[in-house]
């Protein structure tokens, strides 16, 4: 399903250019498939907002839900209410939704709570993602602000019509998923600017403009406990990693090297999601509710 | 309840010497408590089948139960009869049985599963985890073989009369973890000799004698996957760490520098077991079946 009219009525087959790939053909409209699908992939907006109405109408259909959508990682986060009318819809209509990907989803929120099983007495857990952004896609780079000039891309990110979607969410869900709650969560956003031109095979970038942000989220949940999440996504990033840090009994001291890396791996956890979502109750899910296995 | 009797009819507080501790006194059996717990930590055993009555009776009772018994993280793989038999009477009793730890229980089988939900199209998973048996209790100094004649210590680790258990059963929770089946698992065990003089707090090894163990496990699942579990425990190991290979779309590499410290980690992973237990269905239950929040 698609709203593309330079997709709709094209085979994925046509327009994955594989002879492997299934005829299926795309349709603009959920009305339009002419059999129930047991699940659907969603992957179409970072806002829950924007998204409601089309999970409801899937949840309404008893249709099961994988979706990219940043903020339904922790829908209660912004729209308690939504996520509740949501829930109910699911409930009724004996259907599962879930928010999975890497970022929200893996390296900065389930990866820090599967960690956090090993150890007690947790005084902080420290997240840092640090994404070569000139590996990404195009419209990775243009997000970051690939060539802006910063004042104006800081601006854009102070307003929330740029930066990174989902980050205060990561760490609504890691507080959850340590049984707390993160009723506080302050955010920093700033431009990340290049130090002399670089090029990649979208954006040519001058010295001084922007290549790319820094995004930083923190929490207290309790008196004792202090939760920081730290994204820095640029082009030319020479370091990129994903560390995490728990300050506990025991400390425990996490590095993948190189990162997971972004667009592969979004599309393996929501694969991965999906016989997972099928093990449990109908409803509004977090992934943190699904088995690993 | 203890059956040791120097612990048996003393408070906790007396045997922790700690004031803050509980005044509860050890009982030597089950029939003594005069209230029925919710909840059991059960750190008795190894062995599945040793410690089969002690959960039975646990279960009959309707008590939940979280076990550090190795065998217990993947009971099927060697007595797939009495894992039903528990299961039943778990179902009957309406208790719940859960083994947690950190080897087995994490590090070579609940975070590469964990690990691997960001990832597909897997070639292999390869962990490793080296522990420097230094900083350990004695008892664990002691299971390594540590002081012994290299040539006996060996024989002892082959017939299965030495060596870290749960090991096998930790690749078979791992394949579990991936949708697979591992029926052919391999192992081999081999002494670790020290190079020179090596004293430790309750042990002194002369150079040529074992300081240590190196214990392996594979399986191939499937045609195309690989898994490998490499695990060394030696006194003086000054590189100790746990790392993780994943060799798929994207390929994965983790490294926990130092490694996760056993001793502590296991009480935190019983501990941090038990509320996840208590979501799920009665039953006897694999970690990978329990949320992860």
């Amino acid at each position: 399903v698609d709203i593309d009219p330079g997709k709709v009525g094209k085979s994925i087959r046509e327009l994955l250019n594989d002879p492997k790939a299934p005829g299926l053909r795309v349709v603009n409209s959920l009305a339009e498939l002419r059999q129930k699908p047991d699940l659907v992939f969603h992957t179409a907006v970072s806002s829950f907002k924007t998204a409601y109405p089309q999970l409801a109408a899937l949840a309404h259909r008893g249709i099961n839900v994988v979706s990219s959508c940043e903020e339904l990682i922790y829908p209660r986060l912004r729209s308690p209410r939504l996520a509740s009318q949501l829930d109910r819809i699911c409930r009724q209509g004996r259907s599962r939704i879930v928010a999975a990907g890497v970022n929200p989803g893996f390296v900065m929120d389930l990866l820090p709570i599967c960690l956090a099983t090993a150890t007690q007495n947790l005084d902080a857990i420290h997240v840092e993602r640090v994404v070569n952004a000139s590996t990404r896609r195009e419209s990775l780079q243009r997000k970051i602000g690939s060539g802006m000039e910063p004042g104006r891309f800081t601006q854009l990110l102070k307003s929330g019509r740029a930066g990174h979607a989902g980050l205060k969410e990561s760490l609504a869900l890691l507080a959850h998923g340590l049984g707390l709650r993160a009723p506080k969560i302050r955010e920093s956003s700033n431009a990340v600017i290049a130090r002399t031109r670089i090029r990649t095979k979208y954006f040519t970038v001058h010295k001084g403009q922007t290549c790319g942000l820094h995004q930083r989220v923190e929490a207290r949940p309790n008196r004792r406990l202090h939760l920081t999440l730290d994204l820095k996504m640029y082009l030319g990033a020479d370091d990129a990693h994903d560390a995490i840090r728990i300050e506990g009994c025991p400390p425990v001291e996490m590095r993948l090297s190189g990162g997971v890396a972004g667009d592969q791996a979004t599309v393996a956890a929501l694969l991965n999601a999906a016989p997972r979502l099928l093990q449990v109750e109908p409803g509004l899910r977090l992934l943190t509710e699904l088995p690993l296995a």
